[in-house]
């Protein structure tokens, strides 16, 4: 194996490919990254057998082969090198490579590949072109209410039912839930329900860069499958009961308010400050709403926000967390706090934007 | 008391004083603010018992008094209060003030201010003007020579001479050595020899704005006293015996190397990443120096920099990170290394200024 690479080029693409590297694992060769020559290009993969990761770089070769190198040491090294043509070398008759950069020399241990996990492989004709940033946008906003520690699966998976030109994506830990639906114009599904765990897709989300305009998405039976430029990310779907979404969206509320979303997120803040076990109480009196906190060591706090209150006055108590996290991702000026009554799940969408529901279970007060 | 501040002008002061505020004490009383009101000033100081802090806000009085309060929870609900007037009363035949801004109404407990221990008063008159750029640079250089946590005080002192016109300031950690000479044109001090106790010193150097023209210097023989606008800061001197830097600092060097700090900086960072037990071997070849390392389980790493040498040729081996601290805070293109032998210790100075120098030990190699 024998080619020269931009030093800049090749930090980036392992950056990118780092995110699928196992480390916490026994399996020495999923703390690797795979290097493969292909026509005039390096091919970086790494697979956590969760979340697979493909990459290319353009390279001069001089000769092809194959290696794993740890991904940390590789990284740390070529982050460090400075901004010029890096020569890749491996040594013969040992398990060495030599990288070469202006005065730095290096020779770097390296693992046989035979047994690298390769991510599972969809054919290409059945990607479909998805807005980038829509995409990005409908898993950010529906991700954060998926729990890290929960013994129920369901508390830590995001589901996603693809059908025709919809994408429907929900997350739920027990206490709040999360709701959006996009239309994709170009784009045309068979009905398909896919649940991934955890946060892998939020992962795979934040990279995509502000200035992309469109990725390709894809799926099989067992795995879905972004492309992002010349990236390519596979990840595993988990086998399990998709959740009947559409009965735990409240239905009717009693009580709807408008409020201004700066106004109330500060004032959710100041008030949490001085909260007992994280409980803050909302009473709405005709047009305004007062908010309060009591902590029985330091004292209590009392903010009043502006409403436009239509049905009854209502009292309803939350973790102040919970409604935080509820607000964090609403980007209109006003949103719209739907209440059904004090014991209820209370749902909190955009102004403008239905399709997308934040749901949160309130606190029941004494 | 009541008064009305600006909002933002508080947690600018309550941001000063908070740097000498005890988190971990069971006095209650030092967890705490001391607010009282002087002429038309809000006054605030906290006092660590080793560090106390003072600094004054203007305000509009109605009513004065002094009380104490929980220095986390002011400060946290004055940092998100919104950017307006806060009006501050006590609650008559209660220990709670009540503040308000805007919609915000907030009841929160203090604390009786009797025993709230005072900072020292020192003399104004004794105070002498520093450049503050200048005082900045003397203590962040040497300071980083500080031990965090070592049996013996001496590592853990930041050493400090005053004599006329002449500031002497150094640190020793048993593994290397920081010294830095200074003169300041207008002060003249009779010869004190002070020593402050960790990273104080540091601590207060690092609030220094960049804008900073001048502070104010004075001490007597239990503290020393530094006056940065409306700010006072006043520190404990601890007792011990004086170190003799002279006699620290090596004399008449075998080889001098002077090398571009760029070059050896990333070459030295680049070899670290490779070395077993931080250990990385310098050695000099006429007009250039091999640096290197080598990790049995990863491989080996070497790197050539450009030297100009006056002596003869030299090998040295090091703790990677004594030699990174060491140029940390150089800030010329150049650094002259002033080597002995193998044995012992080497000097590292910035090529311009032969008053500040960094001595490190060498680690014996097999």
């Amino acid at each position: 194996m024998k080619f020269k690479i931009n030093q800049t080029q090749l930090s980036k693409a392992i950056n990118i490919v780092a995110k699928a590297v196992s480390t916490k694992t026994t399996m020495e060769i999923l703390k690797g990254i795979y290097f493969e020559i292909e026509d005039n290009n390096l091919v970086l993969t790494t697979n956590n057998l969760e979340l697979g990761i493909q990459t290319s770089v353009p390279c001069e070769v001089y000769e092809g082969g194959k290696i794993v190198i740890e991904a940390k040491i590789i990284s740390d090294i070529i982050r460090k090198m400075p901004n010029d043509t890096i020569h890749f070398q491996s040594v013969e008759d040992t398990d060495f490579i030599e990288l070469r950069c202006k005065n730095s020399k290096f020779n770097i241990k390296y693992l046989k590949c035979d047994d690298f996990p390769m991510p599972a492989y969809i054919d290409e004709r059945t990607f479909v072109r998805l807005d980038a940033q829509d995409f990005k946008d409908l898993v950010l906003k529906t991700g954060y209410a998926i729990s890290n520690n929960n013994p129920n699966p369901v508390y830590m998976s995001h589901f996603f039912k693809v059908e025709k030109d919809e994408f429907v994506m929900f997350s739920i830990d027990g206490f709040r839930f999360s709701f959006m639906k996009k239309r994709f114009e170009e784009s045309s599904f068979d009905e398909k329900k896919l649940i991934l765990k955890g946060n892998t897709l939020i992962d795979i989300a934040k990279t995509i860069e502000d200035s992309q305009e469109s990725i390709k998405f894809s799926y099989d039976d067992k795995h879905i499958c972004i492309i992002i430029d010349n990236t390519i990310i596979t990840s595993n779907l988990i086998v399990g009961n998709f959740l009947d979404y559409e009965s735990i969206i409240p239905q009717a509320p009693t009580s709807t308010a408008k409020i201004k979303l700066s106004d109330l997120k500060s004032a959710v803040e100041r008030v949490s400050l001085l909260s007992n076990n994280k409980l803050i109480k909302f009473e709405s009196k005709d047009f305004m709403m007062n908010i309060t906190s009591r902590n029985d060591q330091i004292g209590d706090a009392n903010e009043i926000v502006d409403i436009e209150l239509n049905g009854e006055n209502f009292t309803i108590a939350f973790n102040c967390d919970y409604i935080l996290d509820a607000m964090k991702y609403i980007d209109d000026e006003y949103l719209i706090m739907n209440v059904i009554n004090s014991v209820s799940p209370c749902t909190i969408t955009p102004e403008s934007n239905e399709d997308y529901k934040n749901v949160v279970l309130p606190v029941r007060i004494r």
